[in-house]
């Protein structure tokens, strides 16, 4: 349903085929004569879709200057592969956390099986880096999976940590999400052939708009329809993940203690989960969060302003606005 | 002790210094400044030693040409950071291989940690290859990459698995040790001007080496001296690793059916690891395993006469004889 409803989105038309070549060349990519196991696990990741936006804000930022496919499309792939493989690292990490009281035998060796799959996917990524050939691509790629890597230790430190701060959920947050879509515009812009200036702002622009991506993910987690999410919400609070609406209900609850034992138990029943959601929607954490995605989405258009007057800019504007107000 | 006694063989002489330069500078290299639990998991790791074959390997290789230590030194560091990281996510592997019946909340946390330092090393490794920007430096390591996650996909299947054959371990011990090692006498020839016959038969030599030293690995842990070794023998049983000796073993034993009811057990006892040993010593598993190794070690030796003759082509050749008789 995710992707269809983005390709509905009128922005999505000038880059939709090329989009879906991606698709085609990825699932190629990934496959692996030798090694049945490592096809089925991977094309199974792929298929299991994501909204491939990595990959659309390569081509949308590439679209204003010289849109080459040719050259976009191995960064668009490798933005993918190494957004897949930090996805079912996350996996393992989360899943950790989750299962820390009764870890399983089946639970341990998905997450090893989990962890090389991550481990191929990246491999194969550098695959392209390679054949890109571009030192500043390769090393905004390198200081990018450098700083993400980061952001994996922040996870397994801070989960079921009721006392950390904004400020940590900002570093974590910008390691995990705003990194990578900020340098997917980057580098669609500088291959092809955008002026410094413009790559920064597109950059700043992907970022903010990154941190504004993620808020609503941690928004939705907690108060979205479950059928249109398409899976159950409640995900961050089982998986000791604390997210902006928790931080500032944390501060601010008049249950503060009840609320704080219920976020640092592990192993919450689904009452539990319930009554946190609660405490949680009786507080100003979910309006505060809204309110601070507005605050990024208006900064990433802000940026928008640096570039070109253009059909794609405009493309890219309404982009940010369907971020803010996505429901799933 | 182990750093101590390569550094007196004569053959090491010629790189000690740049060896030691390289040292220090993984050491800076790792530090993180924002974030010190991560510098400490990746200088613990470091501290922790090994013989830096890899960087050794790559600048003997170098030395045979033209010799820079600028060009060699990132190549060094990335190789031996490839090879820390690809450590660490094996001790993730054989870590749930042998806790299988009874994983622990620390063994679990201290797992995603583990995945996270090497995802850590890895991503820097890509910074010091995004740095060399060569492309043929790039794609071999990317190849390598790929071909080791298999291995460690494999290794991940082949755990407990008493039917592998010989052909699936020399697959797996292709990809864990013999490629890296033959990567890191290729890029040190290529990077220093090298003719295109004599990287290959580097290569070749650094392949051939690098599965006797696995294989020298796997006697080592079923015979060695523990004092020598440093570590208790018999870890490869306890995590299930399926050795060459083991796997003749298990096809010539007396006693087939009870040494294949040991080597498959999950959570074996002391007593019966040294039953295990026993029964392997009883068959010729160490003697061929030994022949196989004295093979890989000439033939290594045979693609060096492909290079011209000088005394680091000599050094080489003792390289290999000093792996085939390695007692620790």
């Amino acid at each position: 349903m995710q992707v269809s409803v983005l390709k509905q989105l009128r922005l999505f038309n000038q880059i939709n085929a090329d989009l879906k070549r991606i698709e085609n060349e990825l699932i190629k990519f990934v496959k692996n004569s030798e090694y049945p196991l490592i096809t089925d696990s991977a094309t199974h990741l792929l298929a299991a879709g994501g909204k491939r936006l990595r990959p659309a804000f390569a081509l949308l930022s590439g679209k204003i200057y010289g849109y080459q496919i040719e050259k976009l499309m191995p960064i668009a792939m490798a933005l993918e592969l190494i957004h897949m493989a930090s996805l079912v690292h996350d996996d393992v990490v989360d899943a950790s956390a989750t299962r820390r009281g009764k870890p399983t035998v089946r639970a341990n060796w998905g997450n090893t099986i989990s962890m090389a799959t991550g481990d191929y996917l990246l491999a194969k990524s550098l695959g392209l880096i390679a054949m890109i050939n571009n030192p500043q691509v390769s090393r905004i790629l390198a200081e990018t999976s450098v700083q993400m890597s980061q952001g994996e230790i922040q996870q397994i430190r801070a989960s079921f940590d009721v006392n950390q701060s904004i400020k940590q959920y900002y570093y974590r947050i910008k390691r995990k999400t705003a990194l990578l879509i900020s340098a997917s515009c980057k580098l669609g812009a500088l291959v092809s052939g955008a002026p410094k200036r413009e790559i920064w702002a597109l950059g700043a622009y992907g970022h903010s708009l990154g941190i504004a991506f993620q808020i609503v993910d941690d928004i939705l987690d907690l108060t979205a329809d479950q059928q249109v999410l398409g899976k159950p919400i409640g995900g961050d609070l089982r998986q000791g993940i604390m997210t902006l609406p928790m931080i500032i209900a944390l501060k601010t609850s008049e249950q503060k203690s009840r609320l704080r034992a219920l976020l640092a138990k592990v192993d919450k029943t689904e009452d539990e989960i319930l009554e946190a959601i609660e405490l949680i929607k009786q507080t100003k954490g979910i309006e505060e969060s809204r309110r601070l995605v507005d605050r990024y989405i208006k900064k990433a258009k802000n940026y928008l302003l640096e570039l070109p007057a253009s059909p794609t800019r405009n493309a890219l504007a309404d982009l940010a606005e369907f971020v803010g107000e996505r429901k799933y």
